[in-house]
């Protein structure tokens, strides 16, 4: 039996929950878990914001552990190594997509808390090729949240072929900005954070911004026109686009990893006029959660969090819920 | 003096004009006008819906002429040499896209028709570096209408770097989509068209279209899902486009080349689902405008046209304005 805690109904607290995973599939692994950091999208999944929760649920999708066991057919990983597992726990490993190495766009990718019992727990399972061993040198209890936030702004970078001499902002310094603004700046670019207060302009210069601009003063804002290769932006909320997009430059990108409800109220002539884009991403597949994982390595790349216990996971849960926490929040044992 | 047709005030007709256009300059060309097609945007700009229009106003900005007057610094174009000149007639050729090729997105172009007087004259100037040459195999009396509608969808494959075993569709089969067809059909590409009726439809699969889809019959669009590599939007309507979106392979592009006034209101967790990107471009740099025109030789592209004399000049925009033009209009001596 797996002893996790799961969340019953929406905006319900989570209680000690047992199931059992059934016989370890050959493509599979069971990982013993020891830290798995907590998500916007937990949250999301426990209050069925989306209409796509199976109940009860287990959260938990920023999962750091140990290989405890290991199917007949998995020969790349072995028992005792140090894993983590993000938003995918498999993949149809069919799809074009799929096929090349793009598991992250599979149509039909296996979440790992939607119809799946994720990390909240003493153990989770996963398919082989969705867990990504951690190299020596990156801090285990501090590296959940580069699994799920991490991967979401550093795949971007990747995609869009972002080189060292673009200038790139960040909308929004939490959970993931504070992350992008670090992976940023060890990619060589020229960093710019949009915040919002005193303190975040302190903290953004802290985490490699190189400027910041105050994200309520439009003016500042339009002064700014045409300066960005890319803006992404982590905020869930709605914001004068068009405004930013003034903000980039020809062929420049305005870029979503934050999943605002409200539609996008775009002005196609600021598209067509600079041949600009408007784009979004989910999160990377493992293959470049692997390339995030190095890279955050070489350049001390660290998400910055506040500990709990799994005993005060519904703490946990309130402190992430108030939108104080700093930046990320990861249980640990 | 320069013989040409001007409006002077928004809906006005065009009547004789006459101005003296000075000394010419040394980096300037002067064009005997022989054909020039009338666009939407010459609409535009005689009724001065973008609020940038200065009267008296000569439209017309898809020329065709010959070479009868060159500026001491020009050493590439000569006397008699038949081109073609589009949407700019000079750039500031300082800026960065002005420096490295693409002149189109110089925030300061000059634009033919706008502070400057257009094609609908027997002479027009322009910056020799605006004009390009229209290779011999190029039916003059047809081309006109490449230099602008047909760049403007020719320019996207270059930009995109489009591949001949991309799946693209085109949405609004007029007097941009009926060139959009036939360039994606030469580029090899597997071609669709959005149309909105049977006659559309015919035409279309003549035009180089290998499929066709009902645009006024949401569940064959919504059937259509994650099939296209890249939509190009030519429309200045609002359409559903989130419904377009789904049609769109991960990673797909819808593209904007028609400016629909009305705001875009995008989902963004369907570009974020898929890594999907919304995007417009203008017309094409002149070094795309010549590509261009090599391809549509060898590929046998041609607009189709409607003609009418320059002394019929106000029938000719009566027609456009109609909305009935098969597909464009070119003007003739």
């Amino acid at each position: 039996m797996i002893k996790a805690f799961a969340a019953f109904e929406p905006h319900g607290e989570l209680k000690p929950f047992e199931y059992d995973p059934g016989q370890l599939k050959p493509d599979e692994v069971e990982i013993d878990v020891q830290y798995c950091g907590i998500c916007h999208s937990d949250l999301s999944v426990i209050d069925n914001e989306w209409g796509i929760t199976e109940y009860p649920v287990v959260p938990g999708h920023e999962v750091v552990g140990t290989i405890g066991k290991i199917g007949a057919g998995v020969k790349h990983l072995k028992v005792g190594q140090v894993v983590g597992l993000g938003w995918h726990a498999g993949y149809c490993n069919e799809c074009e997509p799929c096929r090349t190495g793009d598991n992250n766009l599979c149509a039909t990718a296996q979440a790992t808390i939607v119809g799946h019992h994720g990390g909240f727990a003493d153990k989770v399972r996963a398919a082989a090729n969705s867990v990504v061993p951690i190299p020596e040198g990156i801090d285990p209890e501090s590296a959940g949240p580069l699994f799920c936030g991490g991967v979401t702004v550093f795949n971007p970078l990747v995609q869009f072929d972002i080189t060292p001499t673009d200038k790139v902002a960040v909308i929004g310094i939490g959970g993931l900005g504070h992350m992008a603004l670090q992976f940023l700046n060890g990619w060589g670019c020229d960093v710019t954070a949009f915040t919002s207060s005193e303190d975040k302009k302190k903290e953004a210069l802290e985490l490699g911004a190189h400027h910041t601009l105050n994200s309520r003063d439009p003016k500042e804002i339009e002064a700014a026109a045409g300066r960005f290769d890319m803006i992404i932006s982590t905020v869930n909320v709605k914001l004068d686009w068009n405004l930013y997009l003034g903000t980039l430059k020809p062929r420049g990108r305005l870029h979503f990893v934050g999943a605002t409800l409200d539609p996008l109220d775009i002005n196609v002539f600021s598209l067509i006029m600079a041949q600009r884009s408007i784009s979004g991403s989910p999160v990377g597949s493992p293959l470049t959660i692997a390339r995030m994982l190095e890279f955050a390595k070489r350049h001390h790349v660290k998400p910055v969090i506040e500990k709990f216990s799994f005993d005060n996971i519904n703490e946990a849960i309130k402190r992430l819920r108030s939108g104080h926490a700093h930046y990320r929040i990861v249980l640990h044992r």
